[in-house]
């Protein structure tokens, strides 16, 4: 919870009246109405306390991605976890690579690790390059990634990605790599680690129902990681019912609908190109994003024009290494995604 | 979440088949129907983030107690915050008196903290007394109470509470006052601090909607204190929407329907001396709990002839300063009331 207004992210419509929000990077098409309907049925069975082991949800996961159940840890959303997983860590020296979402920092700052920002350069898209390598060390106890990138899009080449982890391995560094957009990634940009894990590995996979199935309301995330102890020190970090019994029954019926999240890829793939033109012929420079988002930067002011008109994007000036004129916004429906370039366009006045 | 079985709490209707359960300390009347119409609700809507300010809830929260809104935080259920709170004050030393709730020990230790444990006496039925006053000196930075304490159910003296209250602020002592039964304890017994409360005060209270509402599978706590500070540190902690949109909407629903606890207080008040005396007649010693729970001892094996029968209650052994044949039962309806006398009585042959 936040105690004070000034908040700094995403998906904020409750304080301001918007019609159209663009700025909660979540799938363009709802929530399946399986989920729905499993949401529907818990208002029956309330009274009893959650499930603490997870334990249909986690056999459900760990079917799904090819491991043992043992290494799944259900969270609140996928955001409590990263604030677990920082405070059972609790790294000294941690590499960052910014801009990024700013609730890695905010996790590892409340775990007491001032992290080592690592600026990634607008001269080459925000690309992740091989030259992180050589910011890899001994005394580098965790290295934070998210791929594809909040809130630039852009995704970690498969071969760098594979260096990183070895690289890691050999440094005794931790790998925390958040694959939270995965599932809306563009199929030949998207890349996972998890058939990479090991026993006893110091790599932590970080995954969300929350994009792939629009479930934000709900939270329901989940990491996976071969490391036992990690995963133990972070058990006896939260309390036993974290995840609601409405989130697990929620997720169950998300993983029997995995043609949702393909259908709102395939959405995405082809509302990218429309949405990228559009804003670039109104004036400003689009990266190629890999997820169900686009990043974009032009004349500043936009954020606040949209939002008199009812239409919410992310502004994007509190990220670190960002500036003013620096936007993100999520790609939705068609309709939707026609009627933010109209409004954009009235901002514009092209 | 538990990564392993080996659960060590009540309401654990997941891993074993159970017919009925009395180890859960929730309302018997359940929840309300305008709870379950809200979460039927809110199957629409869930691809948005939660409010992370939670504004109407602690509107709402705050107007029933009498206090300012920027008093109140909203938790992922009561045991989040217990957890954050711990995590926040980072105490060198508390005082904790057993047996209590588990999860404070848990959350202390996890904070890195080991408390000063102040044994409460079987001899006088487990009663807070004045003794507790000359536990509480100027290197003391925390007391955590529960009233009516769990599992024994019986709750801090008025007078003593205050007089309590009075020491912390003497000594610069933090007071953690857990209130989650306070909605379900019999009317002459139920006491609250809120209204002691002042501005940056050292206190904290502890409520929730689980108990009061039947809502332990939605998870929704929340804590009051005029410290500031406290509260910010708290905040600095966790993600942003530990409070999902379903829980907040259930939470306001649930405010709306105040008769609700007051009837299932008043069932409780009922049946609580048809239990004891069925107890009692069975062979038990069982003590004057205040809340909707009692708390007795006597044969052991109880627990597990019951499980075999379908028949949960809450085996107290792994308590501190408890032993075999402690046990706790939640007061349920009439009906289940006399379905578990009739178990305990085929088990005891009396």
């Amino acid at each position: 919870m936040i105690l004070d207004q000034g908040y700094a992210h995403g998906g904020d419509i409750y304080s301001q009246p918007i019609r159209l929000d663009f700025s909660a990077n979540v799938n363009p098409l709802g929530t399946p109405e399986a989920v729905k309907a499993a949401v529907r049925a818990c208002a029956e069975g309330l009274s009893a306390y959650p499930d603490p082991y997870c334990g249909p949800l986690r056999e459900k996961l760990a079917a799904v991605h090819g491991v043992g159940p043992q290494t799944i840890v259900c969270g609140n959303g996928a955001a409590e976890l990263i604030y677990t997983f920082a405070a059972a860590l609790k790294p000294r020296q941690a590499l960052l690579p910014v801009p990024s979402f700013s609730d890695y920092e905010s996790a590892l700052r409340a775990a007491g690790c001032a992290p080592v920002l690592y600026p990634l350069s607008r001269g080459n898209g925000f690309l992740l390059t091989e030259d992180v390598l050589d910011h890899i060390g001994p005394k580098t106890d965790l290295v934070l990634l998210c791929s594809p990138n909040n809130p630039t899009g852009r995704s970690v080449d498969k071969a760098l990605l594979l260096k990183i982890l070895d690289r890691c391995r050999e440094t005794g560094t931790w790998l925390f790599l958040d694959e939270c957009f995965f599932e809306l990634t563009d199929e030949d940009r998207a890349f996972s680690l998890t058939r990479e894990l090991k026993d006893g590995d110091r790599v932590f996979l970080l995954r969300a129902f929350t994009k792939a199935y629009g479930m934000a309301g709900l939270r329901l995330g989940y990491g996976i990681s071969g490391n036992r102890e990690l995963l133990k020190d972070m058990g006896r970090l939260v309390q036993p019912w974290n995840v609601s019994t409405v989130a697990q029954a929620a997720g169950l019926a998300a993983l029997d609908c995995p043609v949702w999240p393909k259908k709102a890829r395939e959405l995405v793939q082809r509302e990218k190109p429309f949405l990228r033109d559009g804003l670039a012929a109104r004036g400003f420079t689009v990266l190629p994003g890999d997820a169900n988002f686009l990043f974009f930067s032009g004349a500043t002011g936009l954020y606040e024009k949209l939002r008199e008109k009812g239409v919410l994007i992310r502004d994007c000036v509190n990220y670190r290494g960002l500036c003013p004129g620096d936007c993100r916004i999520a790609v939705r429906t068609h309709a939707e995604n026609e009627a933010l370039l109209g409004a954009v366009g009235e901002v514009t006045g092209v």
